[in-house]
């Protein structure tokens, strides 16, 4: 892979990166498209990596299907599938690691120490194999955009980072390979993330600046939906991810809920379109 | 910078590095001399890394003279001087640090927690402006040495690293930008650092192997020279750099002595030429 994006480079080509960890979905195919127009060649990476899953989490039974994803992103033309085998990635004796050190710490970080780490350091060795011109990262996952520019800017990465729009199902539920885990009757609860940024953003708009009555509110809907069980409702600083307690400027409403056994994430910074 | 090492990489030329804290000395324009041998381009940072400095440390004195720097690399055809500002390398919100968990904890990470990280970090800061093709090292910093070659491999750079030969004053002591520090009286007794790895060298030619036997014999000889204060003395595989009870294959001793206020370190690969 090294190889060929080098030579790719000499030719003067631009390449354009998707990092994924497989099981495609819409959002997915998303990223592809907009970095097809972005660049002459296309790599995705499919690629699950341990380091970023905890030791009690869904690392093993994590979706994965291959073929399916192939098909898929042939479908949207893209260049190069990079497939990776674990002993490669992390052989005997592997012990680097990146640590982008605040705007890890809030959100997920407190309910998932270590993930980011492990994030930021498969991103940082698959940047280095593929040596892209620009990465291409979903805001569904808005801490790990915000980690990863944060890092691209530290380490001073030649690298452009993109963060796109969540793509949704037609109800609104943010698409996400974990969505695949939600039992029939747990499809409706889990809408409910949706429906509260929905409610917040309302909240906003009617002129509601204090973040915790727009949090509270966003609870008490959360909490009469059946089988959740909230991680965080937060509202925080878009670049920093600092709790804010007045919403000024730039301030996005993140949340984590478990819906029965499946942990959903979801956000929204105020005053942009909330799209379905 | 950045846009400059680009260019001249879409030309197709090689860009071989020296990253160094500068105030030059023999050591440092040998590794440039080999530099100009190995590539087209050669880059010479001069950055006073305070990141790998303890906040007792010697950084604020740390001797600096850039006009002098300059006209020594000038003297071996260095093409390009990077000195970069301290807010440029690391701005108010600074965040992000690479940790090579395991080689960084022995020798010198027992007595500088943190200072590895520092270097790791800075170094691979310095890779992402500079780009070279080739980056190369002193081993008389020899755990710096072994630490930056596992982070060149774990993140997967597109780098060769090279660790160059101790140079070494006549007597034998190692050239250093620290040995300036040294009182008059003090200069005969940091000697001893040389003196003590040549008689484990002896030692182990004369068929010794056990290691706690040679570093007994290398503290007693040190103990004797006035002003010395042995912070460590030991022997431990060159990969790794876990300690050694037998020495097999690849053994080094590795020593660092306060000589008055001095700190100095000195290294010798067994069975390598030890030379002045």
């Amino acid at each position: 892979m090294q190889s060929y994006s080098k030579s790719l480079r000499l030719q003067g080509k631009r390449i354009a990166f998707v990092p994924t960890m497989g099981y495609f979905h819409e959002g997915h195919l998303s990223l592809m498209k907009e970095a097809k127009k972005m660049a002459g060649c296309v790599v995705v990476s499919i690629y699950v990596n341990p380091a970023q899953f905890g030791p009690k989490e869904d690392f093993s039974k994590y979706p994965r299907d291959l073929e399916r994803d192939l098909k898929m992103a042939e479908s949207v033309k893209v260049d190069v599938i990079f497939y990776p085998p674990d002993d490669e990635i992390y052989p005997a004796d592997y012990q680097t690691y990146v640590d982008v050190e605040k705007v890890t710490q809030n959100l997920c970080g407190i309910s998932r120490p270590g993930h980011f780490c492990g994030v930021t350091t498969i991103c940082l060795k698959l940047f280095n194999i593929v040596k892209p011109h620009i990465a291409i990262f979903g805001k569904k996952d808005f801490q790990q955009y915000i980690s990863i520019k944060r890092m691209v800017d530290d380490l001073n990465l030649d690298l452009q980072i993109i963060g796109l729009t969540t793509v949704r199902e037609p109800d609104g539920l943010a698409m996400s390979s974990r969505n695949k885990y939600l039992k029939e009757n747990e499809r409706s609860s889990a809408l409910t993330l949706f429906v509260s940024l929905k409610l917040a953003q309302k909240l906003y708009s009617g002129g509601e600046r204090k973040a915790s009555t727009i949090i509270n509110e966003v609870k008490k809907l959360i909490k009469k939906a059946d089988y959740t069980d909230i991680d965080y409702v937060k509202i925080c600083e878009t670049n920093t991810l600092n709790d804010v307690n007045e919403i000024k400027s730039q301030s996005v409403i993140a949340l984590a809920v478990k819906v029965g056994k499946t942990r959903l994430i979801d956000n929204h910074v105020f005053g942009e379109k909330l799209k379905v």
